[in-house]
């Protein structure tokens, strides 16, 4: 399989027209702020070939950026794929992977337009996924205040228990449901005591978890708090609202989590640890 | 090296205060298309750590972006790095890389805005630019017309010559002054064989190179036609333009070029070969 070949099958999976020149051309709607986001997968730190099969991988891939715009409130509306294939990589497995990833992007309304295709010693995708959210109203990690209840969407450690071979599902539309009433908001990629940390530290409070983690059932306390991987929306906000209400932002250390009296830790998988 | 810690040196070291979201927010110009490309670097195939320092890395993979860009005649604006760091990867390799991708970017007044990192087996490192130009102006591959005379914009065999060492200039300033005179136009990444098949593919034409190909002293014409990576641009247009002119686009077959009367096969340097 060479380039043109790999390029024309990809193009002929994917109906786009635009893949072909040396950029895809957008263009986005007026009064619209875009969101881009980028997420590099990376075979036996992201996924195995044992256990992940192509559709698997790209699914997975894609689900990864849709989840960081659905964080932000946006409606993704583009993908671009580049993938560098290992030596054990088949025809069937590229074709596999293609399909895997345009059957959540089908879902989501996502155009594939464009990528890049190499080669290398282990199977790598890097995702960028670019949406449009209204000007000026993109939700951060940045806005949560003292008193904000913490909500997370859904059980917890279920990627975990699951031994991450699932196929998530991108909280897009709750994203989006998100706008004007959430104060701050991100996707748990890595785990609720990481991520929470982070939310934290880039909105400069502290924040009291009182109330009940959402343990997905076969799944640890453990896994729930750093298992990572279970895409879910993390979210602040005064009102309330009909989700997993957890705890509460308060002043403080920026970045300090206390879970039952004691500080929770920002451990969690660590992708380059 | 931990995420957390490398990520705030790569926000020092950028000055950018959009990193530290799921996404960044990019607002464009009202009335302009985007103009989008991705491009996968990967050790061994793209650099080498004994031939490439950090520096000489993290400023070609910014530079094959940008020479995407302004293949289309846009105006870069904004990048996103996603990079994978290898086992032998030192804190001191990473800031040069950076370094290096950071002092192109000034040049082009481009933003690093985001991006991702994790590890692999092997450096990767795939770069997103995205750039603006004029609604409905881009520059692509499919618009020569039989009777437009084919330029290119120096010469070529150039990297091939300085074994792929040297740091290339991406054309981006030539790139916009070509809006509104080419028909097509391209940048020769992947070598004048290879890269004009593409474009005479993409406008349905095939090509004549009846002047002769401007070879870099030192190069060889093998080199020069076949050894890619000059990044100078390849552009068609009906008007007496003060480049190398190289040949003329003909009726024929899509994507045949001849060369001294003979096919100029479609070979060259096949990242996936």
């Amino acid at each position: 399989m060479n380039e043109l070949r790999l390029i024309e099958k990809i193009r002929r999976l994917s109906g786009s027209s635009l893949i072909g020149d040396d950029c895809a051309v957008l263009r986005p709607k007026a009064g619209r702020d875009l969101l881009v986001t980028t997420d590099l997968c990376v075979e036996n730190v992201h996924f195995r070939r044992e256990t992940h099969t192509g559709f698997d991988a790209g699914w997975k891939c894609l689900a990864r950026g849709l989840s960081d715009i659905a964080a932000m409130g946006g409606a993704p509306r583009w993908c671009f794929v580049s993938l560098a294939l290992a030596p054990w990589t088949t025809a069937k497995y590229v074709r596999d992977f293609y399909r895997g990833l345009l059957r959540l992007a089908e879902e989501h309304k996502v155009t594939l337009s464009g990528g890049d295709v190499t080669r290398a010693a282990v199977l790598a995708c890097d995702i960028v996924v670019i949406g449009e959210v209204a000007a000026g109203k993109a939700l951060t990690r940045s806005g949560a205040q003292p008193g904000d209840n913490i909500y997370v969407s859904g059980l917890l450690g279920r990627a975990a228990a699951n031994k991450y071979r699932e196929r998530a599902e991108p909280r897009v539309a709750l994203g989006r449901r998100l706008l004007g009433k959430a104060t701050a908001c991100m996707d748990l990629s890595d785990g609720l005591a990481m991520d929470l940390h982070r939310l934290c530290v880039e909105s400069g409070v502290a924040a009291e978890l009182d109330a009940p983690v959402p343990v997905f059932p076969g799944a640890t306390l453990e896994q729930a708090l750093s298992g990572g991987e279970d895409y879910e929306l993390l979210f602040t906000s005064p009102h309330v609202l009909p989700f997993a209400r957890i705890g509460r932002i308060v002043a403080g250390k920026a970045g300090f989590v206390r879970l039952s009296g004691k500080r929770l830790r920002p451990r969690g998988w660590d992708p380059i640890g």
